[in-house]
C-alpha cells in the first residue's frame, strides 16, 4: 500500500526486541537468524481443524484480525468499547451487528491506547508481515486499510491452505471436545495434497466438574460417543479411555486440562461411583466438598490414563472463568473476563507426582497465569521429576517481558530441557507467525544475555534456540 | 553552601535513573526532558491543607525533613535508632524530645546506611535542588548543614506557598476526615492570591469497620456534621452521601480506602441494619463474622455512592497495620510498622465489579504493596472493566526498581491509558518534587527500553509521557 | 590437563556476570575486583567439622563433586538419571552401588542439560579454578578428567586442610545437632597449626514438632546430653539452654532453624506442659492443633532464649520435606524432593517480634525460597525492626539472576546493612569458593548498575562490596 502523506509509517524493526548493548544485540541477532525460518511447531492451540481442511476465504479482514482475537478485545473493551460494538453476539440486543468495517475503524480510533503494548507489538508484525500494511491503523487510512484487506482475503494467496505454508507450520494442535469425530483432521490426514500435521487434542473439563449444570449431558455425549454406557464411574473411565484411543488414531498425542485448582488426592472406587452416582442425579443433589473431590480424583485419573496410553498431560490450573456475570448473560464465555487466580502446584499435585511422577514416559506440562510460582514450584518441580515440564508463559503473559522473567526464574532450576517451547494457545490464526516469531526474539534475547555474561558460549545459545523451537516441543508434546 | 575539605559532593547527576547504554539513555534524555518541568499533579497525598492556607514558616529542619519522612525513620529505627531519639512523641517518656539538631545529627551518623536506597536518592535530589546542599551529610557537616537548613527556612521563599510554587504543583490532594469542615480547603479556594488547586479527599476508613474501638464515635461525628441521625444504617448511608456531596463542593474528586481485604459482597438491608444495631451497642456485642460481613458490604456501597456521585474510588487493602504492638503504645500509629500484606483483588472485588465494573463514569483505582498481584490480578482486571485502573507503586515499594517492575507487569493487560499516574502518597511536603522527578525519570527510561528495542517510537514515548504526567491522571481522577 | 582435539574449552571468563554494557562492566570489574580475593565467610553451611578435623584425603571425584551436590543431582535426576545410579544408596535395591567413574559418565553424558544453568556456571569455575579442568566434560574425555581428578585427590594440596587454605576459608559455620559433643570443632580449635575458624550451629529442628516419630527420641537425647529431665517442658526449655551454652563455649554464634510455617504464637506455661506430657505419650494421643500450637510456642522460646544468651537466630520456614515418597524410601531424606512453599513471615511472626523485635541485640535473619516475600515482607520487616535481617536468596535461588532480583527487592526497604551476607549452605566442600565468587560477581554487577544510574558513587559501591563480603557477615552473624 502506498502511504498516505500524514500517516505514521509501520516497518517492524530486524532487531526488535533484542537489548540496546551493542554486544548483546550482536549475539541475540545470530542465535535469533539461525531459528528465524525454522518451521513452525505449535502444540496448543484453538484454530478449529475444519478451517484448514474446508480452506475456505476468510470472510472479513474484522472477523479474521479483530473478534476473534481476545488480547485485542480486552484492551478495547477495557478502554470503553462495548462488546456489542466489536461484533460479538449480543443476547440481549436486537440482533444488529456492527459490519467488519466499523469495527476495524473502533480499532484504529483506539490504536493509541495500544501503544508499547504487546498486542501492538505482535498486531504491527502480523498487519505488515502477512498483510503488507505500511501505516499505523488511523481515522485517516481505517477505510483504505480496510479495502486493502478485504481484497486480499479474495486471493488464494490468503485463503487458509496457502496461509498455512506462508507460514511454515509444520505441526498445528487443535484443542477438541472428547465427542468430536474429528472428521477434519481426518480429511486433512487422508489429503495427499496436505503435507502438514493437524493434530486433536483431548479436552474434557466438563467431566471434571460434576457441579456444572452441563455435566450430565457431557457424561452422556461420551458415553454414546465411545459405546459405553456412562451411568458408573468405572463406565465413564472405560469410555474416556475408549475416546482417547479414538484420539490417538486420529493423531493426538496429548490432552489438555483446565481446572480452578491442581487437587488431585485420589478417592477410593466406592467413594467414587457414590458420588458419580449422586451427581448424575443433578447438580442439586451434590455437596460442593464431594464434587471438589470427584473433580481431584479425575485429575488423578488423567495421570494414570496419560501412563498407560502415553498421551503428554497438559494441565493450567488458576483461572477464575467468567468473572463478569453481566458480560457472561449477554456475550456468552470467552468474553475477556476469565482472569488469573494464586497458582498452586506444588501441594496440590503431591498426591498425583507421587504415584505419577516418575513413571516413565509420562510427560505432565504445567502452565501458568500466575508468574510468582514460576521459581517457587514450577521450576523446582521440573527440575526434580523427570515426568514435569515447565509449561511457557500463557495467556496473560505470553509478552516479551513475561518470556524473560519467565526464564530467568526457571532455567535456574528447570534448564531448558525440561521446559515446552513456545505456545501460542490462539484463536487468531493469522497471529501465529507473529507471535512465534516475538517468542523466538525474546529467547535470542535471553540466550544473548546468557552470553554476553558469560554463562552460555555462543554456539551453545545458538543449539539451545535450535533446541526451543524443534527438539524440545518436539520431546516434550512426543511429536 | 562552601564545602568542607574532607566531605563527599552531594550533586545529583541529570541522567541520574537511565541505562547505562549510550543508545537508551539518549532516548531516555529526550524522552524525560519533554515533561521534566511540566507541572506537578498530586492527585493523592497527606499534606494539611492549613499548611498551605496558613502559610506559616517551617518550624525547624528535622521536623520538616527528617520526623514526617516515615521512609527516613523507618530506616533509622531499623539501624538502632529510637523514634523518641528521632523526635517523636513517646508516651512513657518524661516529656522531653530531642532537638532538631540532634535529630540532623542522628541521620547524618547514619547517612551511610542509607547508601545505594531509593529513600537517600530523591532526599539527596531534595537536600540538593530545594536546599542547595553540596554536601552528603556527614558527621563533620551536620552543624553547618542544619544552621544553613534553619537560615533557609526563615526566608519568604521557603515559605510553604512559596514552596508551593517553585514546585510547580498545579493539583495537590490532600486527605480529610469525613467530619472536616473543610476550612482551609475553602480558605485556599477564596483566595484570589493562590493559583493551585488543593482538594479534599473523603477518607473514611473508620466506618467501614464496627469492630473498632472509635467506630461508634466515628458514626456518631458523621451524624453530626451532617445532620443526619445515623442511628440506622439508612441514616448512616444518608450521611455519608451528604459529607461525600460537601466534600464534592469544595473541590473532591475523589475518595480514598484502606482496607485489610477487598471484599465486596452485599448484605441486604435487613442483614446490615441489624449488624449496625448491633455494632452501636459496642465492639463486645459484635461477632468478627458480622464485623466482616459489614465492611465487604461498605466497600460495596462505597462503589454504589462512586457511581451515583462521580467521586473516583481509591482502594488499597492488603496492610497489617500497627504490627507493633509496643511501639503503638508508645508512639502512637503511623510509626514505621503498618506493613505489606498479601494482595487479593480479582476475587473480592468480584461482586462490586459484578454490579459496577461495566458502570458508565466509574472509576476504581487499585492500588497494592504487593507487587505479584499487578501482572496477575491488577493489570488484566484494569485490562478488562472499563472501571479499574491500575495505581502507581506505592508506599514500600514506589522506588526506581519497583517502577520499572510495575511498568513491565502492567503495561503487557493494562497499556498506558488504564493506569493512574504517580502518586507521591506524602506528608513530607518538600520529597514532593524530587518524588515525582524520580518517577519521570523511572518512566522514562522504561520508555526508552521500549524505543531501543523497537516495540515503540520515539514519538510515541514522548507522547506517552506527556500522558502520563499530565493527561493521565486527570482522567483517571476526574481532575 | 591437555586439550583433545575436538573437545570444548572450560574456561569462565574473567568479567562473567558482569553487564556487557562496557560503563557498567568497567565499574563492576573495579567493585569485584576490591573484594575478589577477601577471605570466605561462610557463616551457614553443611559441610562436616570432621572432614577438616580428620584431614583425610577423599575417596573420589564423584563422591566429593557429585554425590553431595543437590544442585547437580536434582538436574541429572529430572533429566531421567535414577540416584540410584548416582551413588546414592538405595533401600530397594541389592546393595550394589555404581562405582565413581560411572557416575561421572552419566555426568558427562548430560551436560548439555545444564547448559545455561548456574549449577553450570558454578561447577564450570569448580573444575576450572580448584581442579584445573580445561574441556567441557563429555564422553570422549570422561575417562581422562575423572583419573586426572583422582589423581590429584591422592595429593597433599587436595586434603581438606590445604583447600581450606586454597579456598581463604576464614570462618566456616558447620550445622550440628543439639546433642553433638561438638569434638571436631573442639580439636580443631586446640590445634594451632589450624588457623581457620570453624563454628558449629545449633539445629533442634526435631525438637519443635512432637508430631515427628522422632521428636520423643530427641527430646530424650537432649535431656542426657544436657544432664536434665526432659519429662517436663521446663525440663526441656533447661535443657535446650544448657545445650545452646555448650555449644556457645564451643564457638558456636548462632542457631538455625527450618519450619514449615513461621507461627510463633506462645502458650501459657500449664499449655506447654500438657503438650508436652501428652506428646510424650507419643505421637497418637496428640491433636494436630495441639503439634502446630506446641511448635509455634518454641519459635518464640527460641527467640527468648536468644535474647538471653545472644546466640543469632535464622529461620527459614517454606519448605515441603521429602515431596515424593517413593523416593523418600528407597533413598533417605534429603534427595532432592524437597520443594519450596509460599512464604509468610509478617503476620505468623506478630508474637515473636511484638516481645523481641526490638530487643537489644536481638538478631534474627530470615530466609525463604519464595522470592514473592523478598519486597513484600523481609525487606518491610527487615526495615523496621532492628532485629531482623534480610538473609541473602537461599537454596533454589542463590543463583545470579535471583541474587540481582533480591538486591533489587530488600535494598528498597532494608539497604545492604540489614541484610546476611552471602550464604553458601553447602555439603558440596569444593564448590564453596565458586559460590562465593558468583555471590560477589552479582553483587557487584548490581552495584555497578547503581553506579551507572547515578544512584551510588563507585567509591561508596566499593566500600558496600566490602561491607558485603565482611562487615555486613560479621555484624550480622556476630562473628
Amino acid at each position: 500500500m502506498t502511504r498516505t502523506s500524514t500517516a505514521t509509517p509501520l516497518a517492524p524493526h530486524p532487531d526488535r526486541l533484542f537489548a540496546a548493548d551493542p554486544a548483546a544485540r550482536t549475539v541475540a541477532r545470530t542465535v535469533y537468524q539461525a531459528v528465524a525460518d525454522a518451521p513452525i511447531i505449535s502444540p496448543h492451540g484453538h484454530v478449529d481443524a475444519a478451517l484448514i481442511a474446508d480452506d475456505q476465504p476468510f470472510a472479513d479482514p474484522a472477523s479474521l484480525l479483530v473478534t476473534p482475537d481476545h488480547y485485542v478485545l480486552r484492551l478495547l473493551h477495557a478502554n470503553g468499547v462495548g462488546l456489542d460494538e466489536l461484533g460479538r453476539p449480543d443476547r440481549s440486543g436486537d440482533g444488529s451487528v456492527p459490519d467488519g468495517r466499523q469495527i476495524w475503524h473502533r480499532l484504529a480510533a483506539h490504536w493509541d491506547d495500544f501503544a508499547g503494548t504487546p498486542v501492538r507489538y505482535w498486531f504491527e508484525t502480523e498487519l505488515h508481515d502477512v498483510f503488507g500494511l505500511t501505516e499505523q491503523p488511523s481515522a485517516e487510512n481505517a477505510d483504505a486499510q480496510y479495502d486493502h484487506l478485504a481484497e486480499l482475503l479474495t486471493t488464494p494467496a490468503f485463503r487458509p491452505r496457502a496461509l498455512f505454508d506462508t507460514f511454515r507450520i509444520e505441526v498445528l494442535a487443535t484443542t477438541d471436545d472428547p465427542t468430536a469425530d474429528l472428521a477434519a483432521h481426518a480429511r486433512l490426514a487422508a489429503d495427499p495434497s496436505f503435507r502438514g500435521r493437524v493434530l486433536p487434542t483431548f479436552r474434557a473439563d466438563a467431566v471434571f466438574d460434576p457441579s456444572r449444570p452441563d455435566w450430565r449431558h457431557v457424561v452422556t455425549s461420551i458415553g454414546q460417543a465411545a459405546g459405553i454406557d456412562t451411568g458408573t464411574h468405572a463406565g465413564l473411565l472405560a469410555a474416556l479411555r475408549a475416546r482417547r484411543r479414538y484420539f490417538i488414531e486420529h493423531g493426538a498425542t496429548a490432552t489438555d486440562t483446565g481446572v480452578l485448582d491442581a487437587g488431585s488426592t485420589p478417592l477410593s472406587t466406592a467413594a467414587r461411583e457414590r458420588i458419580h452416582t449422586t451427581a448424575l442425579r443433578g447438580p442439586a443433589s451434590l455437596t460442593e466438598a464431594d464434587a471438589v473431590a470427584y473433580r481431584h480424583d479425575m485429575l488423578y485419573r488423567w495421570a494414570e490414563m496419560s501412563v498407560e496410553d502415553g498421551l503428554v498431560m497438559q494441565l493450567h490450573p488458576g483461572v477464575h472463568r467468567n468473572h463478569h456475570r453481566p458480560t457472561l448473560e449477554r456475550f456468552g464465555p470467552d468474553t475477556g473476563h476469565d482472569l488469573p487466580a494464586v497458582g498452586s502446584f506444588t501441594e496440590p499435585l503431591r498426591p498425583l507426582l507421587e504415584a505419577f511422577g516418575t513413571a516413565p514416559g509420562f510427560h505432565l506440562v504445567l502452565f501458568t497465569v500466575d508468574e510468582t510460582v514460576f521459581s517457587r514450584e514450577i521450576g523446582p518441580l521440573a527440575g526434580f521429576y523427570p515426568a514435569v515440564y515447565a509449561g511457557a508463559p500463557w495467556w496473560f503473559i505470553d509478552t516479551p517481558a513475561a518470556i524473560g522473567r519467565y526464564r530467568a526464574a526457571v532455567t535456574d532450576s528447570a534448564s531448558f530441557t525440561k521446559t515446552s517451547g513456545f505456545i501460542d494457545d490462539t484463536r487468531a490464526y493469522c497471529s501465529i507467525p507473529a507471535r512465534h516469531d516475538m517468542a523466538r526474539r525474546a529467547d535470542a534475547a535471553y540466550l544473548a544475555s546468557l552470553v554476553v555474561s558469560h554463562q552460555l558460549s555462543e554456539e551453545d545459545a545458538v543449539r539451545t534456540a535450535h533446541r526451543i523451537v524443534s527438539d524440545i516441543p518436539r520431546a516434550t508434546f512426543k511429536l
